[in-house]
C-alpha cells in the first residue's frame, strides 16, 4: 500500500514533513538565475530551466532529511509546456534521490475525462500497442466536488500501480470556510466530504491502517484538523499551512496517530526561500533550505514523535 | 466584456455550441494515425502530433460554423508535456481560426497558487524584465470549493485581459448529486455555490448582462439547469453533457435567457467522432465533424434561437 511506502519513507528520516516544490523564478538565487539566463534568455524556456537546476539543487540537499517532495503543478504550468517538461524532469530526478512524489494537481472532472488525468499523471497512457508513462507521481491531491465518479479512476489506477491520492477536505487558505464551514445536513460541508472520503477510500488498508484515499486538511484550522484526525481514523493526512501561512508545529500534532502515523506535513516557501534569511544572496541555498527542512523536523518534533 | 466576445461570436454563427477538444488517439482516423505514427513511432511525441494534426483539421471544418472550442486539458496532460506543447500549438491555431477558446481545466487552489495558475492560462508570466505567454486561452474553467481566495486572482486577470471563467456548479456526471445536491442551509449545495459564483461575479456586467464569472450547469439535469439559469441572471452558462452523456436539444433551452443569449452547450465525442459512424474509414472525418456540429445547431435551435 502506498501510504505504507511514504510511512516507512517518514520513518527512516524520522520526519513526517514534505517539501513543496513551488519554485518562482525569483526563488532561484540570482547567481544562478544569471547564469541560466545569459544561456537561455529570459524566457519560458530559461526560467523553466533555472526551476529544474534549484530544484536539484534542492532536492540534493534535502535527500534523506526530507521523505517527499511535493511539486505544485501551478507553479510549472505558469511556463507553458517548458514548465511541464521540467515537471516531469524534476518527479524523475525526485525517483532518483529517493524521494515519495505527491503532485499538487487538485483535479477533479468527470469519469472519462478522470481516467485520462489518472492515466497522465499516476499511470500509464497507451499508445498503439505501447504503454508509455508521463508524469509519473506516486499520489496526486485531487477535488471531489464532482463525486464518486471523478475519484474512482484514480482509485482504480492506484490499486493497479500501488498509488495513493489525498482529497480536499478542509483546506489552509483564508476563504476555505466560504464553503468548506456551512452547515450541510446539520453538519458543516468539509465534515461531509471527510465522509465521502472515507467512504471512498473503502475498507482496505495497509500496514499502518490507513486506505488510498487521504485528505487534505490546512494546518491553520487546528481544531477541524483534531477533529477530523478523530473521524477519519484510516485516513492519512496532507497537512499544508505549516510556516509561511501561519500554522505551527503545535496546531500540526494533532494530525497524528498515538503511534506519531498517519500524517504529512508541507511546507515550501520556508524552505525554497531559506536563503533569502542568511544574508548570502543565495550562494548558501543548499545549506539554508537543509537548516530549514531540520529545523522544521525538529520543531514540530517537540510535539510528535514518529514511532 | 469577455463574455460579450463569446455571445456575439455566438450571434455571428447563429450557433450557441461549443465544439470539445478531448481527443484520444484513437479518435484520430487511422490512416491519419499510420502515417504519424510511421514517422515518430508509437510515442507519447507520436500521440500528441498525431492529436494536434486532428485538432486542425477538425477546426478547419469547424471555422464559422461553431463559435468556439474547449481543449479539455486531462487528454493533453495524458501525454506528458508533449500533450502540453500540442494544447498550445492547438490554442494558437484556435485563435488563428477565430474560434473563442475555454481552456476546461477545473483548476482550483490557494492564492498564491491561483495566481500562478492564472498566469498561465489566461495571462503573462514575468521572466526577468520580459513578459511572456503560455497557454493564453480567453476562458477558463474552475473549481470554487476553496473559496473566494481561490478565484479572484483569475478574475484579477480576466479584469487586465478582458477574459472570464466558468465554475462549477452543478455537474453533468452521474455522481454530481453525491456532494452537490446534499442540502445546506435549507437549500442544496449547487445552489449555495451558484450564489458564490454571482457574488464572486460582482456587479459589473457587460454588453448582453453577463458578469466575468459564469457557470457550469450539466444539460443531464434539465429540472436543475431551469433553475440555476432563473436563480444566476447575470451568469453566463457552459453547458456540458449533450450527446454522448445523454443531455438532449429539449433539455438545454432552459439554459437560455429570453433573447436567447447566456449559454453555451458543449459537445465533444459527437463531433470528434461523428466520422466512426459512415463507415468510410475517416477519410471523412472533417465533413462528417462539419454535418455532426449543423446536426447540433440545428437540433437546439429547433428549440433555441439566438436573438
Amino acid at each position: 500500500m502506498s501510504f505504507d511506502v511514504l510511512q516507512e519513507k517518514i520513518i527512516a528520516c524520522q520526519n513526517p514533513t514534505v517539501a513543496g516544490l513551488d519554485p518562482k523564478p525569483d526563488y532561484v538565487p540570482p547567481d544562478m538565475l544569471r547564469a541560466v539566463y545569459a544561456q537561455y534568455g529570459e524566457t519560458l524556456e530559461g526560467a523553466a530551466e533555472a526551476i529544474y537546476r534549484f530544484n536539484c539543487g534542492l532536492m540534493d540537499a534535502l535527500a534523506g532529511v526530507v521523505p517527499a517532495v511535493k511539486p505544485q503543478a501551478a507553479y510549472y504550468e505558469r511556463l507553458g509546456w517548458r514548465g511541464m517538461e521540467v515537471l516531469e524532469r524534476t518527479i524523475r530526478y525526485a525517483h532518483e534521490k529517493g524521494f515519495f512524489v505527491i503532485a499538487d494537481i487538485k483535479r477533479g472532472d468527470i469519469g472519462s475525462t478522470a481516467e485520462a488525468y489518472s492515466d497522465g499523471w499516476l499511470g500509464h497512457t497507451q499508445v498503439g500497442g505501447t504503454s508509455c508513462t508521463a508524469f509519473d507521481a506516486d499520489c496526486v491531491t485531487l477535488n471531489g466536488y464532482m463525486g464518486s465518479d471523478s475519484v474512482n479512476p484514480f482509485l482504480k489506477t492506484c490499486r493497479e500501480e500501488d498509488k495513493c491520492v489525498f482529497l480536499l477536505v478542509k483546506t489552509s487558505n483564508p476563504g476555505s470556510g466560504e464553503y468548506q464551514n456551512r452547515t450541510m445536513e446539520e453538519r458543516l460541508a468539509y465534515e461531509v466530504m471527510g465522509d465521502l472520503v472515507a467512504q471512498w477510500g473503502g475498507s482496505e488498508t495497509g500496514k499502518y491502517g490507513f486506505t488510498r484515499a487521504g485528505a487534505v486538511v490546512g494546518a491553520t484550522y487546528p481544531a477541524e484538523l483534531e477533529q477530523l484526525r478523530a473521524q477519519l481514523k484510516h485516513t492519512f493526512l496532507l497537512v499544508p499551512g505549516y510556516g509561511a501561512q501561519g500554522g505551527t508545529a503545535e496546531d500540526v500534532r494533532h494530525a497524528f496517530d498515538a503511534q506519531g502515523h498517519g500524517a504529512i506535513v508541507n511546507a515550501s516557501r520556508s524552505i525554497m526561500c531559506a536563503w533569502k534569511k542568511t544574508g548570502k544572496n543565495g550562494t548558501d541555498y543548499q545549506q539554508a533550505a537543509q537548516d530549514a527542512a531540520i529545523a522544521m523536523r525538529d520543531d514540530i518534533g517537540r510535539f510528535v514523535t514518529v514511532g
